[in-house]
């Protein structure tokens, strides 16, 4: 089926079903930030294949929104598909509701090929006549769909909940995704299952709760201790857990449960049933029950029966996940020694292999063949640095797809370079490499930017030293207990603002052990969070400088909020935080402009390239220990 | 009438009303932050004369919520009242909603003498039964009173809105003050009252308002251009505005508006009724009304007739208050150079004159004399002080009582002077003064720190430059349009922190224009506060750090928003933001500990003093002019 095919079906079904607009959103079931391929209903039914974006079908004209990420992705791969791309980073570009209430609201039905048979707009339309929304429930949290509906409704539109693209995407649709779950061993998780259930429990009997949804796979893998291979980038498994006080139920496939696993969940207590089965069976709860309004889907909640008491909370797994346990923090110390060790190796490769062959050229033969298919390119940097990272201990994964920006490509905030597209890199210019890997101890994250040769601009190293400024007074800070992520944001700013430069993302994000590269509550960003930084969080720590069709320049470590003792100088009673740094990677010193550096900056950096030395060097083979010696030369 | 009689009528008109516990709070119909002396319900009743706290009388005890500032003072005051205590600063002091569902709540209704008929507690109890707090709906904003419904409902205790103070309190009751009003010019408010009624009724039409309530006596003075004297400190006229699309009444007591005032009132449109009238007239409003719910009263919410559609939305007014116009910027500013002659001629008496008879005397004769009446004392130096200003051009009164805190006086945040207890002041140690004046031209507020003689405890260096560092950190940031405050306050605090010291009160206030010391919606604190900065903002700039029994040091000026060009390095289309520093006043310099401090930190102070001394000293007599000089020389 072409995908005029396929809009054309979809609006049969729209027409049977009454529904003048269908919205088809890239989400999953579990709000998931990666999905598996099974989900990919938002591509399926326009042909764009960009991770974030949202279709929206009426039954004559067809529309995917997405951000200017993909606005050019968009363009070529929606050519002749009839979808037309609404730019939603354009500041004219009405949201979906808004679009919607303008053409399906109060004065504008006749709008969309829907036929009134009144053609008063005036209350007491015939419930035939009302304009109709339909989406999938599964792929809303509770509260986007309230949300959407409080909208819709306020301007005469009803929302209704159907799958209308299952019936059709019965072809070739990819099954969920069928990989095993494992056991992930305590001696990696730092807590057994059973302690976990029953922190979660007291939680719950905090709230009187008798039971509460699971429904973010990063939350049911963390409770059960359990990994899968489902989704790229992140060890879960597809499933939805249902935990009462007497019961853990895991809603699963079948063939996901293999004897050892089936043998693992009977020992913990925990019951199995089919993954199709959740509805059904929150539907014979009775009492309070618990569920994250922002994680858990629609279609999950409407299965609680109307005889229960449903509240809403932020799931309390969310907050116990992001308080790192003393076995996870020293898992994740040792994973960021893998991680430093495969660096310093593509490092090495890079600076005194890559480019060998190249070196032997002019600089006219260099550019001659600078699109041949032997030269280098950002992708064989990231086929090459996968390479190093998956000889480490425990390695099993990516956390994301590597980002490696060539030049002006580095200042393209979530570039990913693709085969088809990718730059040339030569032995010139700015690279900014920003990579991670899931292994057992846990997820890394980093970011180095690195010259590659040629003389440095200025510019450039003014803005890579802003950079470090920012990265380090952020990694230095001491704070007392009780501050928020918001808070602490612009002290990585701070120098960059004073010369008229900023970023456009956050400072710094929550990161997973063994899990999401990304998770909450924590976070460091200008936008309001309310979660406070507790001792065990792990975040990264990324400022940048984007210089269009220039270079990008990040440098991006994880630290981990530690308790401080109280000075001799303190005045006040308060507990005071700070930060420890876990990563383990040089600095590209050469970048540094040493007159804006202040002399406590230099002292840290200098200590830091010794610790990294210290504890790298004796795992890497003598020439490469020895190049890591020169990178970590005192400045 | 003693405080156990008045307890004793209060709670006969209680009974008479059904009520077991009635709220007596320290505010008035106005939510001011000064009120006066009219509204001193809470010190009536209980006899505690301090500014903040809140009395609650049950059937048979009486209670005072008071901070820890005044517990010593509550104490005394309370003594033979019958009046208790209640700490509310203390972690385990219940709050007066969390007391009252404890011991009216269900389950506990036989406390506090109500005598219930029916002794099941479940449900259904008869309307006589039902436990009932009392309190004057005046004195609640709308928000305050529907949170406090909210909890005591939850736990089936009905609230009465009653004025049973007013009854009882008839005798030497203070009348609300009858200050005449008087038109503030144009050439100090620098935009028309016709200008003001369009910018706010053209944010009326965007909420489609008919009408809209005005209870904040600065909002009033704002709009209309009046001010007057009826409170301590606030130049405002004690009234009420309800603005209408054609039509804009003022409510006020007739004695306060005198034949210049009527014909003022009448040339700019304004309609003039009884201040008692309010309530009456907004019951004939009809339409969409708009009220600030954090502002306006409860009673004049529940006269708003039910056929109108009441909106809840911030006061648009204080909003455009907020953002001065270049005419109160201007004005500013010459108050500013009138302060600071104040100051320094303050600071040169002190350091000059006011100890020259003692520093003829012997240590042991100082010490002897110290607690003779001719010594110096911090209320010499309020009134001293407040001689000064009282010199300067437009000045019409404090904004603020001075603070004057001795060495560990000035520890205590919120200290105030009293001529009974204040301490003497000598030749030594540290001096923090905080104080602030009215002028038609302005308002300001200031802070300054200084070291009186002997020698200078090292810790007290570093705690004096931690604080300048934090201080010269805010007011030199450069930051994007769209930054809040709360994201700007920690770069005060960062030099401290890292020294394990913080303190206990927000970095910076709103200031208004010849209005509030303190206004918003901006301000600089920890607390998340949605408000952006916005060019015209007033804010002060002022960290501290208090050591108990040894000293405070506080630095305080007050800072405008003021738009900044994009620089060449820039690298996104931000708008820039920065602060002009307006407060003139030298620092003292020997409190430095130099080798803390930056170049640019003691750049930014030498240019500080140099323009502190070229705008000041003209103005100076000439041997002031030249302390003046070497308070500034470069450091």
């Amino acid at each position: 089926m072409t995908i005029p095919q396929r809009l054309s079906a979809l609006r049969a079904e729209m027409r049977t079903h009454g529904i003048n607009a269908y919205i088809v959103p890239g989400t999953d079931p579990h709000a998931s930030e990666y999905m598996a391929a099974h989900w990919t209903e938002m591509s399926w039914i326009t042909g764009f294949l960009g991770e974030t974006g949202t279709a929206l079908i009426t039954l004559d004209e067809a529309f995917l929104w997405t951000d200017s990420r993909y606005y050019l992705q968009a363009g070529i791969e929606l050519a002749g598909t009839t979808v037309q791309l609404m730019r939603e980073s354009d500041l004219d570009c009405p949201s979906i509701p808004q679009w919607l209430c303008e053409k399906l609201g109060a004065n504008r039905r006749q709008a969309l090929g829907f036929r009134l048979q009144n053609h008063s707009d005036e209350g007491n339309a015939a419930a035939d006549n009302t304009p109709t929304v339909g989406l999938n429930a599964e792929m809303y949290s509770v509260n986007a769909y309230h949300d959407l509906c409080a909208t819709l409704q306020a301007s005469g539109i009803k929302v209704c909940t159907c799958d209308l693209i299952s019936p059709l995407w019965t072809e070739e649709r990819p099954a969920i995704p069928q990989g095993p779950l494992y056991p992930f061993d305590v001696q990696y998780a730092g807590e057994t299952v059973a302690s976990k259930l029953s922190r979660v429990r007291a939680e719950m009997a905090k709230k009187n709760a008798n039971a509460m949804l699971v429904s973010a796979l990063d939350e049911v893998a963390w409770l059960l201790n359990i990994r899968g291979t489902d989704v790229e980038y992140n060890p879960v498994v597809i499933s939805y857990v249902v935990l009462e006080q007497d019961r853990c139920t895991l809603f699963i496939d079948p063939p996901k449960v293999n004897d050892q696993a089936a043998q693992y969940l009977a020992q913990e207590g925990i019951d199995v049933k089919e993954y199709t089965a959740i509805c059904d069976y929150i539907s014979t709860l009775s009492g309070t029950i618990l569920y994250d309004g922002a994680r858990v889907n629609e279609a999950l909640y409407e299965a609680i029966p109307a005889t229960c008491n449903a509240i809403a909370c932020p799931s309390p797994i969310v907050a116990l996940k992001a308080r790192k346990n003393e076995v996870e923090l020293a898992g994740v110390r040792k994973a960021m020694l893998q991680d430093a060790i495969a660096l310093t190796r593509f490092f090495y490769w890079l600076e005194k292999e890559a480019f060998a062959e190249q070196r032997t050229k002019s600089k006219e033969q260099r550019q001659s063949t600078s699109v041949a298919e032997k030269c280098l390119t950002e992708c064989d940097l990231m086929d090459k640095l996968h390479s190093f990272r998956a000889m480490g201990e425990h390695f099993t994964d990516e956390s994301f797809g590597t980002i490696a920006g060539y030049k002006g490509n580095g200042a393209i905030v979530h570039y990913g370079a693709t085969p088809a597209t990718c730059a040339t890199v030569l032995p010139e210019g700015m690279l900014l490499l920003d990579s991670g890997g899931q292994y057992y101890d846990g997820t890394t994250d980093i970011t180095r930017t690195v010259w590659l040769g040629g003389d440095i601009p200025a510019q450039a190293k003014k803005d890579y030293t802003y950079v470090m400024k920012g990265h380090i007074a952020l990694q230095t800070i001491r704070f007392p207990k009780g501050t928020r992520g918001d808070q602490l944001d612009a002290l990585a700013r701070q120098f960059m603002w004073q010369a008229g430069i900023n970023y456009g993302h956050g400072t710094g994000h929550g990161v997973g052990h063994f899990l999401g590269c990304h998770e909450g509550p924590q976070n460091i960003r200008l936008n309001h969070n309310p979660a406070l930084l507790e001792v065990g969080h792990i975040l990264s720590d990324e400022p940048g400088i984007y210089r269009t069709d220039q270079w990008g320049i990040r440098t991006e470590n994880l630290i981990t909020v530690v308790p401080v003792p109280q000075t001799d100088e303190a005045t006040t009673n308060d507990q005071w935080l700070a930060f420890d740094t876990l990563t383990l990677c040089f600095y590209d010193t050469n970048l540094l402009d040493l007159s804006l550096l202040t002399q406590a900056e230099i002292d840290w950096i200098n200590a830091y390239h010794q610790q990294v030395y210290n504890t790298v060097a004796p795992h890497l083979e003598p020439n490469i220990a020895e190049y890591l010696r020169k990178k970590c030369q005192p400045i």
